[in-house]
């Protein structure tokens, strides 16, 4: 029986990037959807659980993508609404890459660091990427500083990890400036710089006093977020620490989204969102 | 050369359940394209017809579908309408479902009963489905009641059945409680309900006096159109009648889909629409 | 590895006819976009050049089409300028068909001329197919008349086509009836009707005084541009010329169309746009 995987895209366009992705993971069909809303999806995922035998739904799945991460969460929420009962797939929820990037990034991480112990910093906290890494890390055990340019956003982000109940801590902080960043790097031991792109928020010289032994930097486009790393790093050593680009951490993503993709037509009620990406991704990095 | 079925959805999105089941009918290659109109489909046609030569037309074929059966209609005559003498693919029309469901659910009864000698009540006799069903069996000689909530509407859709000439009759009716339609099931074998979802019109008590054999009720989701009828049954005997629920058809249902799909590749010139899919659906159940 | 094609169609809905000849081209997955502008082609670009490891992107390959040529161009210059050094994938520009119609109708019009001594008459010549015949004409050195209805559009045509430096000669020329076409003629060898649907521009007996020796008509709907050709004629002689009607020239240009996406898959950096599409169909002219 064919694997086919149903991509609902909140974007306009579907993205190419998720569908060479999903056609490399060895799916035999894709049916890609772009300007997908929770309403629309309803009757998608009818289309998907009413048209094989039960014991033949692990070879139908859904992923959820876009560039919105909300959108995303409000189809995948829907998406998991329309079941009934056994009558359901699995689902993977990816919008912006944010899970699989995350999950890459802390996963590179933890090769070097034991996260349980770590004390980690994280730039950008509130984005798509770095709330995931967040929330990651803490379920790992971590202390995470998790910072924003706007008080308001940071706090805000930091209860919502809280309602999670993981064994890490999120505290909330704010940086403007490189002098308050080095600030909150001192005695961490990890800095993840998950920001808006383009924008330098820090420079590898000035944090080799801090302490931080992992830089991963997750910003693909020059300038990076953190002066001196390169885009290609992959645990290069630069001023004695570190340092992951985003193309070096991109290729470990690739692997964990494919990996993901698999996993989805093993099972016909699998839900691989944030915490399920970073179990493959040590999975991986294990392997390695 | 490749099976490619070329799916026009009038909806904006067109439908993943279509989709799986052109997959899983062996179609080879399927392009989807929603928000097709009438217009549109002229260019879509011509890309069909004029890409391989004539010998291998029958390996491109169309299917129409969409949840709105009139603009589906609209989008078939124009694509018929689009040939070139010899440059011509086969096409298949089943907006809404309404072709493969009606089929199946008439066929159903079909097994249980001799077709030119039934007497034939239809709840929702002017909609996507009922419309259908009675127009099939009005094709095998029955004689059948076309009922609705609104006379002008019924007599309607019979004025329309009456201009296909077919051996049964068609005469049109109007119940508005489940008092009126145990009224009009007193002397008939078959009861087909195929009105709008979540209103109930009648209850399998009541019509145990009336002298239905077998009842049909193609609604999916709890309250279904007829009290006591559930929408697993498959030739379940209940207070004396054979009952059908929409599972219990929708079975039959995808295979007369997956059927037609095979059959459009066997021949360049075919037009499965309404009264194709009942030969096929009384092909499937004479083999069962 | 999959071989798969990422069409960037500039029209609402995808072209049929480049999806069938992208599959019987081998095509493995192909993904159809429709609307797509500038702006959203540097996402999808971005998503066919970072998904796979630089050694396997010869197996990703872009084609721009869609009936606007204009927008076409744009989204083709977007999609250059989106790649990375040697991330990048070989891309092909055939919007309306023009660039493979134009590289049939001239390689056809070339096994019964030698190009380079030849005198053309193009009529429809600012065009999509008139414009990019007249510049495959006179990059084999012929020397070229550009006929429009417009003086202004044939001078800016004329203009645009010398910036290219070609080895021939193309010089502007108005025409509104057959006797001003005639008299463009007088002397003429080649003449291309590829005008405007529905439009007689000439007549074949009156082109016989000329000196013409060969019509091509590329014009698919009756009335042809020139009166006496059929849409059939390949290599047909009538009244002493060698005529091309659309389906003569179109079997060719399917033939080049086919060959230029297989060749997309030979590697990672090809920009298959006119010129390239020239030196297809004389290879195949010259196999055949």
């Amino acid at each position: 029986m064919k694997r086919i995987l149903i991509q609902l895209d909140t974007d306009p366009l579907a993205s190419v990037f998720d569908r060479v992705v999903a056609v490399d993971a060895g799916v035999d069909e894709l049916f890609s959807y772009g300007s997908v809303s929770p309403e629309a999806a309803v009757g998608l995922t009818h289309g998907a659980i009413f048209t094989r035998k039960v014991a033949d739904l692990k070879s139908t799945a859904i992923f959820v993508g876009g560039s919105d991460v909300q959108a995303g969460e409000a189809v995948y929420a829907k998406v998991l609404h329309s079941f009934f009962g056994p009558m359901r797939v699995s689902v993977m929820l990816d919008s912006n890459g944010s899970n699989t990037t995350a999950a890459a990034a802390v996963a590179s991480a933890g090769k070097h660091l034991a996260l349980k112990e770590t004390q980690a910093v994280i730039l950008g906290g509130t984005g798509p990427v770095g709330f995931r890494a967040a929330q990651l890390l803490a379920s790992q055990g971590a202390r995470v500083k998790l910072v924003s340019r706007h008080a308001a956003k940071a706090s805000e982000a930091c209860v919502q990890l809280k309602l999670l109940e993981l064994p890490g801590t999120v505290s909330p902080h704010v940086s403007t400036s490189f002098e308050e960043t080095i600030a909150l790097c001192a005695g961490a031991d990890l800095l993840i710089a998950a920001g808006a792109a383009g924008i330098e928020v820090a420079a590898l010289e000035d944090l080799k006093a801090t302490g931080i032994r992992v830089v991963v930097d997750v910003n693909a486009v020059p300038p990076l977020g953190v002066r001196g790393v390169e885009s290609t790093d992959k645990a290069k050593e630069r001023e004695g620490m570190i340092c992951y680009g985003a193309l070096g951490v991109g290729n470990l993503k690739i692997k964990v989204h494919r990996a993901a993709i698999e996993k989805l037509f093993t099972s016909n009620d699998l839900k691989l969102d944030t915490q399920a990406m970073l179990e493959i991704a040590r999975e991986l990095t294990a392997l390695a």
